[in-house]
């Protein structure tokens, strides 16, 4: 099943994918709440009443006529990993680490697929990160096992975890450089992990600045899992319905070229991963 | 005005402080929204429904009477400072940074006054942090001046960022060691920001540890002030009503002390801010 946020009189609302068509979940199937993650909370079923609304005549719309907004638009939490990819971590000159990088990403720093990713006022150095993400679909148990953790995923995604790189480096905090507003591509649309294979591995995954490829790889490359994550995660936190993880970037990132490469005004950089979709942001000079 | 937020019916509910007595101010005045965050996002006059409500024979209840729940519940960022004492910075054997040290905390880290601090199973670092916490009220324009960022503060309360040493340190992203469930102590009471100096200098602030004075302190010490803060995000992000900015912690952590002194169960943790109250929260071990 494939679920989408779409905006309509400027309000999100969850989508469910049938083809290239978009059915509004909540016109179709009323009892299902019209966000994404109140409807995980809520603990609704949404693959039924998904299938139920594409079996209905209820009205459709094609997904390219629609404008999103971020898959889930304001999550609880947005948990990134650093260095999660070997070869990226090589990159930057640094070891394989023993432990997740992580840092928070806000909700203000989300963008939706085919809106534009934000180049700041205050820096030149805006790079791309093609990432895998996942939406977390029922409450995390406290020290979960690895091998209960994928379970708990409802879905996937692609995401670009635009950096400001000398923000980031401002001071050993990673936070701010990746919290700029308009920085965190997220969409386009949600694929339940049941349609993918155990885990989201073996998927291939590319970044392509104006189509030229820049980052090329694959799920299985990552150092953290998606079920070790979670379950190292869940040692420190609860993770609720709505949460969202994404999973660290392979290497070809722009600060890491010689020269380096910076995103500029009119880019365009996509993040497609297999059997999920194709992320697309065109870079926009802060107004 | 001082606020607050209870439970009822273990819902979070927006209160109003009429000297030791709590109001329900949503109860009294039904056109405010019921917490917090949607009232100030609603742009609701808090001050005159507050007024409305202490001066109406509104039902009352002791505030010590009360379960609290986090001042906000669900901010939708909370942003926090580390190293923003001298002192502090000293004592952890680092020069005067240049730029705040940024990490966020996720909302599942918060813990009312009254709540218990939660001594994770995964560590024994268990440390305090005295701290002063702003509430944004009204949205912060990109690029605010020094000048016009307090008058975007809504009110002030005290905050433990309660640490878990180890985690913090497994690699140089502080995050995950300031998320671990039930270690972000907020209230108990938010006094809003014109009971107080401007940007609230001047006030002594105080941690002790089962009545022990570990942190003894003025918010004047702080390197970037409430004014500076909010206007070097507004260059990177979109503060948003509700959203929660954390201060950073004076000198006498735990950890810099020789030997450390680590928090166990049964300890208790008092944040005292001068004209605004004190936060206390006992420490039990994870369940």
């Amino acid at each position: 099943m494939r679920f989408t946020t779409f905006l309509k009189d400027d309000r999100a609302r969850l989508g469910v994918v049938d083809g290239d068509q978009v059915i509004d979940l909540n016109a179709a199937q009323p009892q299902v709440p019209d966000s994404l993650r109140a409807a995980l909370a809520a603990g609704v079923d949404l693959a039924a009443a998904a299938k139920a609304a594409i079996a209905s005549d209820a009205p459709r719309q094609p997904l390219a006529s629609l404008k999103l907004a971020p898959l889930v638009p304001e999550p609880g939490k947005i948990i990134c990993l650093g260095l999660n990819y070997f070869d990226h971590a090589k990159e930057g000159g640094r070891e394989k680490p023993d432990y997740p990088w992580f840092f928070f990403r806000g909700a203000t720093s989300l963008v939706a697929h085919g809106a534009p990713g934000i180049l700041p006022k205050v820096s030149g150095k805006f790079d791309y990160e093609a990432e895998l993400a996942l939406v977390i679909g029922k409450r995390v148990p406290r020290h979960v096992s690895q091998d209960d953790a994928p379970g708990h995923v409802f879905g996937y995604t692609c995401f670009n975890d635009m950096s400001v790189r000398d923000y980031q480096k401002r001071t050993p905090q990673w936070t701010i450089g990746k919290n700029f507003d308009g920085t965190g591509g997220f969409g386009p649309v949600l694929v339940t992990a049941d349609e993918l294979p155990p885990a989201a591995t073996g998927l291939k995954i590319q970044g392509r600045l104006n189509g030229e490829v820049m980052q090329d790889a694959n799920t299985t490359d990552m150092i953290w899992g998606v079920a070790e994550t979670i379950s190292l995660l869940s040692d420190v936190l609860t993770l609720e319905p709505g949460d969202v993880i994404v999973m660290g970037t392979p290497a070809g990132v722009g600060q890491a070229r010689t020269p380096p490469v910076w995103m500029k005004a009119g880019d365009t950089y996509e993040v497609e991963i297999e059997r999920i979709g194709t992320l697309v942001n065109k870079i926009v000079a802060e107004g």
